[in-house]
């Protein structure tokens, strides 16, 4: 298959809101009050973590096909653990991101263990932001100032 | 600092369509046709590169504030090369998720470069979502099962 390019075009509204496009789309994120932002959107993170529970499901409802499971019904609860602290500046003894994710996948199925335990490893193998955030992607910044 | 539990609770409504729920927040997350999808929101792989985006404005913003860059407008742009041969099962040759990520600041101010070196290294240093991507992030995913 050919490599698909993705692509966002992103407007700071503020110090913390942004306006993101992605094809016809538009959502907002910002930065709660306690954050200093003006809440006008989800965070950040909660967008990774949303975007993760979008991407399992996906490759769960995918791979359940596949399997010949029956999946009645599908709720995911997903929690990362961050410190704030390189955020802000004040201390850079702790990573800046997410120390770790906590999935809960709940499915009603009859799919017995052996299979579902299957499904859920390629679930987990095969969901692109699974690997994302799993292993190291190479991320390029530039710069133009259009200032000078 | 205190570490934050960042959550949202995600509800399949199709096999591609999950409503997200973060605090007072409700998003859609869908893919297009031509992954299968109903097309009623952003993929997973977009509200990624909308996160990494707004991630990146909140830091460009806090930053430059404490090194006394004047900010007069800001804009990204940033796309993702991945190859969803995975995905779907046709290959395991190629990773999942995005392969690399290119991202374009586009800053409207009079600081010279050196400085704005030293800015784009602290925001690339700073931003949660940048560390997620760039580093390996441990995720647990454990199943629940109703069916049985």
């Amino acid at each position: 298959m050919n490599d698909m390019k993705v692509r966002v075009n992103a407007q700071s509204e503020s110090a913390t809101k942004t306006v993101i496009k992605a094809r016809k789309f538009q959502f907002v994120v910002d930065e709660p009050a306690e954050l200093g932002g003006t809440n006008e959107g989800p965070n950040p993170v909660e967008y990774i973590l949303g975007a993760f529970a979008g991407c399992l499901s996906v490759m769960a409802h995918l791979i359940a096909k596949e399997m010949n499971i029956e999946l009645r019904s599908l709720k995911l609860d997903i929690s990362g653990l961050l410190n704030p602290a390189r955020l802000f500046g004040k201390s850079f003894d702790e990573r800046a991101g997410f120390k770790e994710i906590s999935v809960v996948i709940k499915a009603d199925t009859d799919a017995d263990e052996a299979t579902l335990q299957k499904w859920i490893e390629a679930i987990e193998d095969r969901c692109p932001v699974s690997d994302n955030l799993q292993h190291v992607t190479p991320v390029n910044i530039a710069l133009k100032t259009v200032g000078r």
